[in-house]
């Protein structure tokens, strides 16, 4: 029977990508199309990266080490030695962007039906990759209304069944903002110690913290090191999102074994973006200074904006370039349908995505939507206003 | 507990690549390894793609959109439409690699448990990608002895189940280099169309037959539009591997939405490696002819020397650029690493794959490699001479 499986089935459309379709029909009756949808940041690429590209005189595209490049792995953890994280490479398996570096950790972990704790609301697609592995996601619900701040790390413990396999986390979170202190950080690796389970650390948006506190990483925390992952990608740190080069890092050579195996089974990752990651590792500090202070800014102007408007409340996140954003409507999916559908201004709209598709919790996060803060100020002003006076009109505003 | 899933515990280290490490240490001891165990050609990629990726002139390497960059996929669409293949863009999904391919289509069709019809031997990914997704390989042997010949095709019928959810063809085949004729396409129709099950046919090797019969696509067999998934990739066609760029086409809609929800889950393809594959659609057809008779040439040389060795039989094959050789050993595994741990001649050794990877039927092709003929001329027969010598005085010779 020409049917399709149970998890086709299940899969949801990204609620970051789905209304794409949407986009483009906008676009081609020419209405400009703010895309805050997407963590596609406008701004530029490190120019060592592109200058790596246009430099590259190989005759033959061939593959790299199923484990990545070696001098690119070498150059891996010389990067996280300089931030206080003790690897070599070793410890560094590459991945086809950051989204292989979860999957492959829920595939190599977890069987069909192991438990999965994450705080809510998410990065959507952790759903994606927990549903190609059959893991349960059991969510550990944050609130807008206190700024998504981390539970006190106590509860976590009320999570964990005979199930669960691991914690997984987002530090700094997508798409919250959220930071986890060291504080925090410590107490969770206790919780973690104490069950015996691993504790996943997704940290591309490392570079994008704006509280005064350094980051701290889950690969700093004492005595450890069997129970981490950190789950990593170029894609946000050098504004390189199209070059799908991430990276698994543990101390644990079983598991590392094992993801060598299901690397192994897929070749290699991209070898010219490989090169082109590689060269990134040059990126001299002023542009991530630079880059930081840009979006702080960016940040400030859009939360104020957004909480200016009647209705809408959003948080002020400490890390990342995402906000979420609750608005007075029926349903944050339908008005973000509208928006592309049946509203402009002035020619001009904007594009958001709805955040039900953050939370596992059924019925959580209707009202609201995530936005990226990765437009120049001009354009995020632009594209607020253009929610601003949608709200006015819409339907099913409440 | 810090354990493994049950999908790692049973994925195989692969036999193309789990080697490798004896061969890193046999170059650090000064030998030269000729490596015969993988599909990368020391062909150049086709100029074009190298000067597309030199004239790369973003600013920011950007996602692309998640089926492909839109160009990309009317290119591709127009390549098939010259080969007989009526597609047009909306039917294709770039894929990151032909294994990203194999792995959505499995995921997409096939719940746990359920059967995928293949012949053996076959590309050895393939059971890693049915490993991830629950698939159940089931084998039709074929043999050394007679070529690895289809088995007639009304054959196929009796491995059919109410589990079987696919056919799953490499066409040309990857290892054997078998071709299916267009009678036996079009019979293998009627078997697909009888059960209304998926065929999913790997044609990564299309543009190497050496019979005199065009290559006769799965596409172009009629009324089998809503069945057939093509799985494709420009590793081997454009010697470029590297890439990582591959794409699933198919009529079928419905199977196509699916797909896509899963490629939204991890964003995109390489944008870079995509701007390079579609440079490679103007590949001129003289590459091609030039490459496929480099290839004639090194296949004639590669069998008949195999063949001049004592208790050696190879088969020649008719596609691709790989052939299976049975040698006269205990265990073609021992052999490989042994050449690689032990053995040099004139400071030169040979490393290959051995071949029961490749057969899903246990204790079979145990005394087989497969070998690559993908090394000019003069490497190849250095390489087969040392595996020539290497046999002479290999402890676990028949």
């Amino acid at each position: 029977m020409l049917t399709l499986s149970q998890k086709a089935i299940e899969m949801p459309a990204s609620p970051i990508r789905k209304l794409v379709p949407f986009a483009e029909a906008a676009k081609k009756r020419g209405v400009k199309v703010f895309h805050l949808n997407i963590g596609q940041p406008d701004i530029d690429s490190p120019e060592c990266v592109m200058e790596a590209i246009r430099n590259i005189r190989l005759n033959n595209l061939a593959y790299a080490n199923s484990a990545g490049i070696e001098s690119y792995r070498k150059g891996l953890a010389g990067y996280y030695n300089k931030i206080g994280i003790d690897v070599d490479a070793s410890d560094v398996i590459v991945t086809t962007s950051g989204s292989e570096a979860v999957l492959f950790a829920m595939t190599v972990l977890c069987n069909p039906g192991d438990e999965v704790v994450v705080m809510e609301p998410f990065y959507t697609n952790y759903r994606a990759f927990a549903i190609q592995t059959g893991v349960t996601l059991v969510p550990i619900s944050t609130k807008i209304d206190n700024g998504f701040q981390v539970p006190p790390i106590e509860e976590f413990d009320k999570y964990i069944t005979n199930k669960t396999k691991a914690i997984l986390i987002c530090n700094p979170g997508n798409p919250t903002g959220t930071l986890y202190s060291k504080e925090s950080m410590l107490k969770l690796g206790e919780i973690v110690k104490k069950h015996n389970i691993f504790l996943l650390s997704d940290e591309v948006y490392r570079e994008f913290c704006y509280s005064e506190e350094p980051h701290f990483s889950a690969m700093q925390i004492p005595g450890l090191e069997q129970n981490v992952l950190l789950l990593d990608s170029v894609s946000k740190r050098y504004s390189m999102c199209g070059a799908r080069i991430g990276c698994i890092v543990s101390k644990n050579k079983e598991v590392m074994a094992a993801v060598m195996k299901f690397a192994m089974s897929r070749l290699c990752s991209p070898t010219v973006e490989q090169i082109a990651a590689e060269a990134a590792l040059d990126t001299p500090a002023e542009y991530f200074a630079a880059v930081k202070a840009e979006y702080i800014h960016r940040r400030d102007v859009m939360c104020d904006m957004l909480n200016q408007i009647p209705g809408v409340f959003t948080p002020k996140p400490m890390g990342a370039f995402y906000t979420i954003a609750r608005l007075p409507v029926d349903s944050a999916e339908n008005f973000a349908k509208w928006m592309l559908e049946e509203f402009s201004y002035n020619g001009e709209t904007t594009m958001v995505a709805p955040a039900a598709g953050f939370y596992a919790t059924p019925g959580t996060g209707e009202d609201e939507v995530r936005l990226a803060y990765v437009l120049k100020v001009e354009d995020i002003k632009h594209a607020i206003k253009c929610i601003e006076e949608g709200l006015k009109v819409y339907p099913g505003r409440k």
